[in-house]
């Protein structure tokens, strides 16, 4: 029998023995801590912690060890989630005509780097359908306009339902999404922006980037929320750019960053590695 | 007889030829040419180039080449100035409370990093005078209060011409300057400002970026000008944090960066490097 | 009519006034330089240069100008090459069953990051086939085993030189090529080595690392030389890891330092910014 | 009252409930865990923890609860170790003639980055002596010859026992200690090698990577051992370089590497981040 693995998640006020509580309803199940990763925020006195447990030794069922925890977290006012390995995540890629990203999360998808189902590709432009088709990924176009753009997004939810998705990765998806979208998909919706935010939000950060002068760009990686380019940061990276460098070289250079940084948050995501509070990320490594 | 180095900078409108212009009046004085940099920026239609050549094989006395470079710059709509390694830059460090890039330019002039004479550390606070004092600098002690500003600033002025000072370093002077100051000095100031600009402009910048979750923290040297934090960037770098991080510990990880990073732009100015434009540096590595 | 750009490479022993004379030679015969990047290595007494300049407003034949820079040659003892940019140079990609440098190269070539054609994907393992298909590249199936090791080269080379390829790139092939090709292609063939050289020589660099507990792996793309993996490096860069990760992790993680390190390399090769001297190489960016 | 700060290191071999076990131990005297960071080492079948606790609130002595760890120790066949904040470390430095790292853990120390007493310099060479008195740490000349290298290192160790040092930094002292020197003092010495190990063993690195033609140059601290730059790596990190650098560039830029990698090291030893095992480090970060 495959080893079957499980990850909780938990955020709670600090308090004296979380740990230990925690650590006692494990073992009194029968699982094996496999690795732990915790912090305590002092200006907030809240708690966080990721545990991954072996779940394939507990004792009891599972649905017992979550009645435990669940009367644990009423205790401890604490708020937790549980996944486990064999629940494969299923995604949807958004794309529109740079197709960078794209290609970088099929290729490491199909390496192994992301665990998880990539279940379709959406794309307002025709192009992406072939490299769907070469990965055997079903592919959506739903064209859009600025007369259309409701009605496109309405079809884009209604893939997604139909599709059972549990993460929207925006790989260079360049139309904005309505409120109603990001509120239903709170916490599920990953944009990469080509810049080290909180610098140049908005369009053409490297042409903004190039007019500025810096010596350094970036991306930047976060979960998606009404307000744009402002969701909780999950990754970001820079790379040296020079007086050289024209504005063509920074949207070469970026690809690079923007691939690596999107393809983190990502798999980070999915390894239960982030969870989000005030605004902010905590990603356990 | 010691080699004496001369740098030759240059900007003027771009056109044919003028890498051969320059060349030929450079060889027909005896100018050994060690190192050629140039740089056409083709949305400006403008030409940069840095020239180091050996001054001690000239054939002629120096002015006689100035005179045809003079003539040339005539013909080419061309600014330019030349320096000789003879001709050693007189520096004054401003400074506060916080000692570390003080001590770190010091250390670096000593270990020959700099070429510069260190002429005077100027602080507002009393803290710095051992400092200076251990590395045999001058060192003036010019408090300042909101009455005294003016005044205070008058002084510092009159240290620098006196002086006859040729660069001016804040290593975190916390002062805003007066726009007539800057206006005096201009392209002849660098300061380090504790964020990667333009993110995070004005006071307590970690503190902005801790509260934000970057993942990044960075630095940044640049010329001063009267806009706060928006004169040319010479030089950047950026640390990554984490949620680990206190606002503490991006003060300490931040203080590596700021330290290199003025040094180098420091080095870089002295060296004859950089190239202001449009707001922008060029600078010749 | 298009612009036509020429890239002239120029190694000699180091004298005076060799920028001048070079510079008056374009400049007689109308070229406009738009770029000059130049090197002086004291020690070994050498100069190095490379000038970029725009073919297309030449006053003569080219023939005649290089004429004058065959005389010129003569007379500095100067080996030179001259590129045209409309002569596409032809790239053939070898590969095994890794294939995250082979999509790379590939999706960064349909970009134009690459001035080139891929002419053909050669492989000792057929995986490769549907991904040069995708990209619409002639893929070569060449099986390999021990008793067919030179008769395989051999077909190599009859593809090489059918196909009239000027630059070989190893994309983890993970074949060690004869002195007697790697002589026929002298700096022609750029490998990528999944290791910061010159440590970590051979085979299972990763697993070396590992073991070694290094806290950055790295990766080296080199031109091939009969010593193997002591070729001229061209470019290397370096990443993070800690205790946690495992040989998996660091394969994963250098996976996307290959991919870079190589396809800088190809870029630069490309763009003739790469001369090699006493088995190093001087880049110029 | 101060608070008590104190952190648990615990090494044993890997089995289910290690956790639960040890937090129910500190739990039950009233520690409050602060931090707990862990590795599982699937390959060794090795745990390693590390604990910090506010030891200002457990209830009863902490003989007792040392008492109790003993017996878990014997049950789980774990080594472990304790310290507490009121336990200040006491460091001594050696040095010879370069003294930027010397500087910068000075500075440092100063600052706040370090949390130990500097109880001495010790330095074959004079200059460092007005150094230390700056900084107002005791200052010990120690001059070697080839003759007197073993009554030297007597005369180092005797200081050592004298002033009851817990870690030894080398901070580029260029004497190569005795097998007994390194075997008194096991993991108690932290070396800076100026190069990124296991690359450039042995004299003059820089110089050697100036002739290999390295992109990257790196900096690597390290526990010292009997064979010479083989011991435990700490911390490392690299830097970029070009053919224009030369040694004495890469040693000016690598100063900058040795100061930050040293002092890393350095600061995670005293603050009980870095365990041993099987000649690598886990540093808990």
């Amino acid at each position: 029998m495959d080893t079957e693995l499980a990850t909780l998640l938990v955020v709670c006020p600090d308090r004296k023995g979380i740990i230990a509580l925690i650590a006692q309803v494990l073992f009194r199940h029968g699982a094996n801590i496999l690795d732990s990763d915790q912090h305590s925020d002092p200006v907030a006195g809240m708690f966080f912690q990721r545990i991954r447990f072996d779940a394939s030794t507990l004792t009891a069922e599972r649905a017992v060890l979550e009645d435990q925890l669940r009367e644990l977290a009423g205790q401890l006012a604490m708020s937790w989630r549980i996944s486990y390995s064999s629940q494969i995540r299923r995604v949807a890629i958004l794309t529109s005509k740079q197709d960078h990203c794209l290609y970088d999360l099929l290729i490491r998808h199909r390496t192994g780097e992301l665990p998880c189902e990539i279940a379709m590709v959406i794309s307002n432009h025709a192009a992406a359908a072939p490299i769907a088709q070469h990965f055997g990924v079903a592919f959506h176009h739903l064209p859009v306009t600025a007369a259309s753009k409701a009605a496109q997004e309405a079809a884009v939810v209604e893939l997604i339902e139909a599709g059972r998705i549990d993460l929207i990765v925006l790989a260079r998806y360049m139309q904005v999404l309505s409120p109603a979208f990001v509120a239903r998909f709170a916490t599920s919706i990953i944009n990469i922006h080509h810049s080290f935010l909180p610098a140049f939000v908005g369009a053409n950060p490297y042409r903004q980037a190039f007019e500025k002068g810096v010596k350094l760009i970036g991306a930047t990686s976060h979960y998606v929320t009404a307000d744009l380019d402002q969701g909780p940061i999950i990754e970001q990276e820079t790379i040296r750019v020079s007086h050289r460098d024209s504005v063509d070289d920074l949207v070469r250079k970026g690809r690079d960053l923007e691939k690596t940084v999107l393809a983190n948050a990502v798999r980070w995501h999915l390894q239960d590695r982030v969870l989000v509070y005030a605004g902010k990320t905590i990603v356990f490594e």
